[in-house]
């Protein structure tokens, strides 16, 4: 039960340290999926449309394609004769072309016929069989949609990092893509580490509890835009946790443990590090949250978080997420999840130690979560967290605090 | 190409038929799934907690567990010795009892053993074998979290229709529950009609256009707490139609269609409900979106919306979701789905009909979108729509408008 760390970092370092292995060791990747599974998906290229839309010019109102022409000067009183030459539904077409005097029966969604340039709308004609009577005179292009009018071809359509939302993939489809390139999602593997764990599987001996950081860190993965796989619980002891953190390796891009990483008996992270792979950050000056790992094995990046729950998630959203999204495609950090409020109460820090510390916020204040850290209804009631700076000891009441909303 | 609507409804009354029916033929039902995919999912009723959290008198600190009167006026010039006589590992536990005089190693996440008070922290202490100084006093209670001070046994743990954040489901995991009973999603198929569409695995022939509706709906059902289904593509065609429907109910609670549904020639809904079932509504009193059918089929409702991509849209939102979010368990509404901005152009709207306006919204300013509503960049610029009832012939600009967000 030592303090004994190996490489302890300041905050803005390990961020720069963290950040550099990401870049180094990650690129974004892609992969295909069919649209009708894209959604909340970012796409990875820009998309250039391939066809105009709509694709033809395309009646807007059941009726009569005509010349404009022929109808100026209709009204009730003053009906103007028009011979029906054909009838499209939509879906189909007529090869004919109107002349003077003629008109072709049309549905909305239909292709204007040749010779046409308006639609007069079936409510104000009257038919004799083929025999139209236009009752109201329409303006050249009056209801009808010009070929390349809503979308034009060979422009850009969908910037890259464009998030897939409902309306855009309904624009993809207009466009008849059925697949898209979208930001693959990086595949995280998460294990807890600790003889106190245990899973609900088993039933709680004295001594134990149950664990909760796999869940807590599993969806601010997929928050984040990550894919994220719980791989369980193992014992603070070194051939397992090693065993685990190889065959995780294997099919994850980044392996995240919580527990097992401070200095002194609990250390058997660490050990596992320098074994198989690299000890790059061991500590990190911050409150709370001292006792985190960054490791490399395999070209690969294991991340030891505090066993702590409140310090795991506080850590994994300050030094991780940001790189996580950044690997999926999305903004490092998102700008909605930035906000202000006023603190409600005093807080004191360590100073010499950056500390991040949980807030609720109710009505524009922000309520600093006191309870012990260990607390698992800490997290339930906060929303998000404030960074008070290395140099400051305490933030007054009343001082306006900017907080991370965790979403 | 006539315009005869069987049994045209108000909005209103429309809305409250629509609710009914729901009621009537559909109750909210639950399924059990496991936590690791309860993230975003509705508890079906209250849980109570289980056990003690923590479930333990719990140490907070790497320390020792001492009577606190035996360290009352410890300092580092007077410092307390205690013998030391054990030790506990978090997961573990110790038989004995400390006496006065006596301490027992522990680490954080450890119970704290018989006898013991409080914690002296591990920083504040020297070691000579097993002899122990304290070089601080601590108070009763010090660094110790006493059992069930974070969750109480036996209490309201959450809600029936709480939302499951990443939070929840930690508290969920703490309590050791592996599964839980969520809302079952309600399952919808989705069939798009029409003989002018194809699908994007066709290439584009004159007079065609890529089929949208199903996608925009899709994602319009996810966003709301269903479960979706594209079911493709059939033509305006009876058999087509009534096989597609007729395959569609069997594994789906809900079947909706688009397009099909305007009175005359392309009436094949109409003809396919009146057979199979019952045409509960046949035309609603609203802009866009009159030809609207709803009816029943086996006990399971068959919603027949426009084809057109913006009346299907307002049409599936103003009457579809707010009683799909009740199935899933959600709210009928979403309170931050409604804002209110400055409309800044005059909207006309035809007398006697309620109408609902697509708009787009920047900066506290509403900007209705005036493209043609076949348009599929309408949708795609449109961060949702205002309703302008019956009797009002214009908004004008300038006017505060309420608008609901599709997101």
């Amino acid at each position: 039960m030592g303090t004994e760390f190996l490489n302890i970092k300041e905050v803005d370092e390990a961020k720069k340290i963290i950040k550099k292995l990401f870049n180094q060791y990650y690129a974004p990747k892609s992969e295909k999926i069919d649209i009708e599974n894209s959604y909340n998906r970012v796409i990875f290229k820009d998309i250039i449309s391939s066809i105009d839309l709509p694709p033809f010019n395309r009646s807007l109102m059941d009726g009569f394609a005509v010349k404009a022409e022929d109808t100026f000067g209709a009204d009730d009183e003053n009906p103007k004769e028009l011979k029906c030459i054909d009838s499209i539904e939509a879906g189909s077409f007529s090869e004919k072309t109107i002349e003077h005097g003629e008109c072709i029966e049309i549905s909305t969604g239909a292709p204007i016929p040749k010779g046409a340039d308006a639609i007069a709308m079936v409510e104000f004609s009257e038919r004799e069989d083929n025999d139209i009577f236009i009752l109201k005179s329409v303006a050249p292009r009056q209801d009808l949609a010009i070929k390349g009018s809503d979308i034009a071809k060979d422009k850009l359509l969908l910037k890259e990092k464009t998030i897939l939302s409902s309306d855009k993939i309904g624009v993809l489809a207009a466009q008849g893509i059925k697949e898209i390139e979208t930001y693959k999602k990086p595949k995280i593997a998460i294990i807890s580490t600790g003889n106190e764990l245990i899973t609900s599987v088993n039933s709680l001996e004295y001594g134990k509890i149950y664990d909760t950081n796999s869940y807590s860190i599993q969806t601010g993965i997929i928050d984040n835009g990550g894919d994220a796989e719980i791989k369980g619980i193992v014992k603070d002891d070194y051939d397992q946790l090693k065993d685990k953190i190889e065959e995780s390796l294997e099919d994850s891009d980044i392996v995240i443990c919580s527990g097992g990483t401070s200095a002194g008996v609990g250390d058997v992270l660490r050990h596992v590090l320098d074994e198989i792979g690299e000890v790059i950050i061991h500590g990190i000056s911050v409150k709370p949250g001292k006792p985190t790992i960054v490791g490399i094995v395999n070209n690969k990046l294991v991340i030891g978080l505090p066993g702590n729950p409140v310090s795991a998630l506080i850590i994994f959203y300050v030094f991780i997420v940001p790189n996580i999204r950044k690997l999926a495609g999305l903004n490092e950090i998102e700008e909605n999840k930035i906000t202000k409020a006023i603190l409600t109460k005093r807080i004191h820090t360590p100073k010499g130690r950056m500390q991040y510390s949980l807030v609720q916020i109710k009505e524009g204040l922000a309520y600093p979560i006191m309870k012990d850290s260990g607390a698992i209804t800490s997290l339930a009631d906060a929303d998000g967290y404030i960074k008070i700076p290395k140099m400051v000891e305490l933030v007054d009441e009343g001082e306006e605090v900017e907080i991370r909303l965790f979403k």
